[in-house]
């Protein structure tokens, strides 16, 4: 989930300040309007890793906005009224009233994210809360959807190094010194720790209703204008969407659907400057990278060989593997995977091709046709193509509705997550070919007679929409790479590199899962 | 929850058979029509306690339909096949297809209710599925639900006095006897927790999209009429409800509200035959109960006092109290009030009587309200009228929307399960009168001066929606009646019997819970 978050987004100064002024009046507009309908309050979640300018960013948005319709909250430990009763108590007393926006930082999720470290607490003489289970949180949130809260959630991130850094920096300077304490630099030494739970946390609360955006904290000024924006655009949107006057109507969903799209769109525009093109997950991958062909064929047995041994190892007979494989046609996919069989008996495993689904399919819940295929025990299924499909293809194509591949993200983290927990390896990848080698495969398959068959009619329309699928496929991974199961991007410009990087991970995800499950 | 499933719901052999026919037309009727029109699976849970005929009523079902179009499955222990995959993989393989309906007893609920005991389980060699948590059958059932499946929950209830007489009756003769193990007797000894065990599962997954009905099994034809007649309403109602014709629309929930609503009006008919009104928790409260004056003195005196001593115990301290009042009006709310906070200290409890919402309060979601008073710490919060307004008045009159008080059930016991958490004693009156009585009543408010306020044209005008109301009360009763907060029904045509049961009850909770937390 934080893969986009740990590119070094950046908006350079001339920029910024060419993007501001418009901006702030867009914003205060925007406030103005939600002020007048008075139809639904703005709640802000801002969270985060330490050093992330929380605080900063608070500060700025108050002051691009009319300060006096913003309430900002920062809870720490609660003090003896709010001890005195339900944890959830101070949330409620101060959630704005329709027409208002109200800013948390420090809220409903702090204790669950200082949860698995109660020795790092900040207040050692009392005790905290404690932390709400991620299923009380998703009440709670679709409740204030329900009754009409425009709800967006922030969590800002920051590399481990870069945080070290700025921890330095602030604590060098007289001025931000006293911001540094004990438990900044135990948050740092224990940022693996953070970072997973944060990780499993936002997976866990990331639903339809309330998404969570992910936010690089790396540059402030693009982690301004980003958090800006979506705020904008989303006020923006869901005073456009229809709705009744009393915003009772919100149940239905529809508002907070056209919100979430709105913003998505918005998000990808953020960073695109005259100066620099927005990076993402896909674009800033080094498509050049290459392996000659005596070195591959040489690690090609190496990785074979491995993984030949682990899927025929004791240990494997109490797991099992399932391997999924995205990307864009003629990226590689066919190939990769008998690199993968090759090694593999026959009698276990299984290569699902998923194409359009059958009417035994079609009268069933999307996943039915997945769930088919789990492997059991012992077993290995290759799925060339995937449940992905509802995110991309039914996505881009409009295959599905917008409620049906928004929910699809935690519904497809929820299928992973029981795969997981029943001792199978999910390993995703995703090949990346660019454009101009995915033409260059079209026109040889062209030539080529036994490989005509590869290419059809369909294939060079959806090249049409090279960067519809690739905004879709980087909000995917953004939305569904997990600690328990993550997306690895294969650089597949150069099928014998693309190869070996998949048997490669495979081996090492392999070997880790049976090593742990010994 | 088992409260109108405790009563003795009977419809006798005559009135059984001359429903049957036309009931059985109209199941098969529906069934064909949903086969034909293929837009969506039917998938019914049958639940419930031992010897409540689960096996009897999914026989009968399936004879009154077309077997050919329904699967009946009963899970048992998993086999190897099912061990070798996660858990939900036997229950998304046996999924129905569009237009087909699927009958699962023993389904991914049976562990959760067997959980607590695993000393109990039906397979003592193999080890059963861990169950999954209640936050994990709510996404998964929400999933099913988006995805267009019409699903009923069913929960076959028995006191343990019934359900001891037919373990008995089944022991004794030969051909039953294979029935009863030592299982079935071991969930009977443990009678108690069992009911605990179903009550929390049932309140954490009594969703909007997919709640509960809790159906008594006293008398097999009521039984198989409840189920049959609220199968068959479901299926209508879902085929009138205007959707797309490949049921992606399903998601903006619209269907499913609607069959809630067919069900929940068929369910108040489904025993009115001419023999019999159907009995419900109200009409089955023998109100002619009553205590003579001197006898009401000398109780007042001792509760008042019983009373004044808790509260001011070191224990309560720790706690607090929350009293709701909920009833007609003129059922006597005020004069019970009075009796309790005349034992209080001024500066430790507070009454707040709930009326149309402020312009404030209209602003913010509707429980913040309620959340304002919650009593902290050593306090007491006495509600005249409450946060239940919602699922009576709002409801009755229209105030808000279908889907607004549907959801508001499980977020009230989300709500008061907070309070219970953070020691909070929640206790629930509703004072029951007749319609007679309170029309003594408003008459003699009519002609006492000092009363003359208490009536006005709106409390005549409610009058008339009587039967409205005291369907909403039943159906309330039944969704929020829980082992946390459960609700007292008052007999309170005898105002001095009212008190008296008000005052008792407030005691014995009390007692119970500052006896628990020490």
């Amino acid at each position: 989930m934080f893969e986009s978050a740990e590119l070094k987004h950046e908006i350079d100064k001339k920029s910024y300040q060419s993007i501001v002024p418009d901006l702030r009046a867009d914003l205060l507009e925007a406030q103005y309007r939600v002020l007048e309908a008075k139809r639904f309050p703005v709640i802000v979640l801002i969270n985060g890793f330490d050093a992330t300018g929380r605080g900063e960013t608070v500060n700025l948005l108050t002051t691009w906005m009319d300060p006096r319709h913003i309430v900002a909250y920062a809870f720490g430990t609660p003090n003896d009224e709010e001890r005195a009763r339900p944890p959830m108590w101070r949330f409620w007393r101060t959630l704005p009233p329709k027409g208002r926006i109200g800013i948390f930082f420090g809220n409903w999720y702090t204790e669950s994210f200082n949860a698995p470290f109660p020795e790092l607490s900040s207040n050692k003489t009392k005790k905290p809360d404690p932390a709400l289970t991620t299923a009380e949180i998703n009440r709670f949130e679709r409740m204030l959807v329900n009754e009409g809260a425009l709800l967006l959630k922030f969590w800002f991130h920051l590399s481990r190094k870069e945080q070290g850094k700025r921890l330095r920096e602030r604590t060098e300077n007289p001025q931000t010194r006293w911001r540094v304490g004990p438990e900044e630099w135990d948050h740092y030494e224990h940022y693996r720790e953070c970072r997973e739970t944060a990780e499993r946390v936002l997976r866990e609360t990331n639903t339809h209703e309330a998404p969570w955006m992910v936010v690089s904290a790396f540059d402030p000024r693009y982690q301004i204008v980003t958090v800006a924006r979506a705020l904008m655009q989303a006020m923006r949107a869901r005073l456009d969407a229809s709705m009744q006057p009393d915003g009772a109507n919100a149940a239905a969903g529809m508002p907070q659907e056209a919100v979430q799209e709105a913003v998505q769109e918005e998000a990808a525009k953020t960073s695109e400057t005259p100066s620099a093109p927005r990076l993402n997950v896909l674009n800033t991958l080094d498509l050049s990278q290459r392996i000659e062909k005596e070195d591959y064929r040489e690690r090609l047995a190496k990785y074979q060989g491995k993984l030949a041994q682990l899927v025929r190892s004791p240990e494997f007979g109490a797991r099992a593997l399932a391997v999924v494989f995205e990307g864009p046609d003629a990226a590689g996919k066919g190939g990769a995977i008998r690199r993968i069989t090759g090694t593999l008996d026959a009698r276990n495993y299984r290569v699902v091709s998923v194409a359009a689904p059958s009417e035994e399919e079609k009268a069933q819940p999307y996943l039915w046709r997945f769930w088919r295929h789990v492997p059991p025990r012992g077993k290995v299924s290759i799925f060339d193509r995937s449940w992905y499909g509802r995110v991309l293809v039914e996505r881009v194509e409009g295959f599905c509705t917008l409620a049906d591949w928004q929910r699809a993200y935690s519904e497809i983290n929820d299928f992973e997550a029981q795969m997981t927990n029943a001792g199978i390896v999910v390993v995703k990848f995703w090949l990346a070919i660019c454009a101009d080698e995915q033409l260059k495969r079209f026109r040889e398959r062209e030539q080529e007679r036994f490989k005509r068959f590869k290419i059809t009619a369909e294939d060079w329309r959806n090249r049409e929409k090279w960067s519809d699928y690739e905004a879709a496929a980087c909000e995917m991974v953004e939305h569904t790479s997990t600690d328990i199961a993550p997306w690895t991007l294969v650089e597949a410009n150069d099928k014998y590199f693309a190869r070996i990087t998949v048997l490669k991970t495979l081996c090492k995800r392999l070997e880790a899962a049976l090593a742990a499950g010994k």
